[in-house]
């Protein structure tokens, strides 16, 4: 069983690897699955490298994810992570899971969840105190009390005009 | 009744001017203010410059607001707002308003609102297509909802050990 269960993993960990994103990335389509998630609809070459490069600068601070489908060449998942660096907490720092992914034509592979535990155990390993999941991610709201995330409160938001 | 309220606005202005931090406020009690938030009772000052450098480099992509009290020069009241840039939304930025405090003995002069409105603001100015209030923030829910936020949902949050 045992056995079994290893090389199960093994294949799902072959066909649909974690990484970080690379510009490049827009070729496999990345920018095409923000769309399912919300409004995406117009970046230029420009300003996608300019925005690409502005989050590299901040290193382990502003991670972005992704799973690539190996037989489709295809970026089927995406989640980010950033760093929050406070004063309170004796200079301590929030990591923020925001704008997770999966094409919905996946199903049933638990894709977001590997995209979350990969970007939760980054936070730890830079010393965050806390993980803070996008408020829009009620999906996967039972995987999180799984795993020991409570409820902290109700968020609100105004958008300009 | 206009010029009155001119002046009474004003008097308020020269009491409690807002602006934003400076490394030597903490000879100003800020840290000491922020005990009244939450967790923050040894920061070094190695630390605390550290952090306050790290914050800074990122210009008016992260900044915080203090008020000192004019008669007893003591910063009585506290504010973040830091920008997270996003690709969704066209390459957008999101306005994070955290870690608000206003000392306990200073009752009745709105200045919480007063931060709140400053680093909305300056969201604005800088192109942000929406801001998120500190979820910690239900003291302000009130005031949020006549300035037109809306609930966005719930939030949660996981403490590493």
């Amino acid at each position: 069983m045992e056995k079994e269960h290893t090389e199960t993993r093994s294949t799902a960990e072959e066909s649909y690897p974690i990484r970080l994103l690379q510009l490049s990335d827009k070729d496999k389509g990345f920018v095409d699955l923000l769309k399912q998630l919300t409004l995406c609809d117009s970046i230029s070459d420009v300003d996608l490298a300019a925005r690409f490069e502005d989050i590299s600068a901040h290193g382990d601070d502003h991670i972005i994810c992704v799973i690539e489908e190996n037989h489709s060449q295809k970026i089927i998942a995406f989640g980010i992570l950033f760093i929050e660096k406070k004063i309170i907490r004796n200079c301590g720092k929030v990591g923020r899971i925001e704008d997770i992914v999966v094409d919905f034509s996946i199903r049933g592979k638990h894709l977001e969840q590997k995209i979350i535990r990969f970007l939760s155990e980054h936070a730890k390993s830079v010393g965050c105190y806390k993980i803070i999941p996008d408020d829009d991610d009620e999906m996967n709201k039972e995987f999180y009390e799984k795993c020991g995330f409570k409820e902290k409160g109700v968020v609100m938001e105004l958008y300009f005009d």
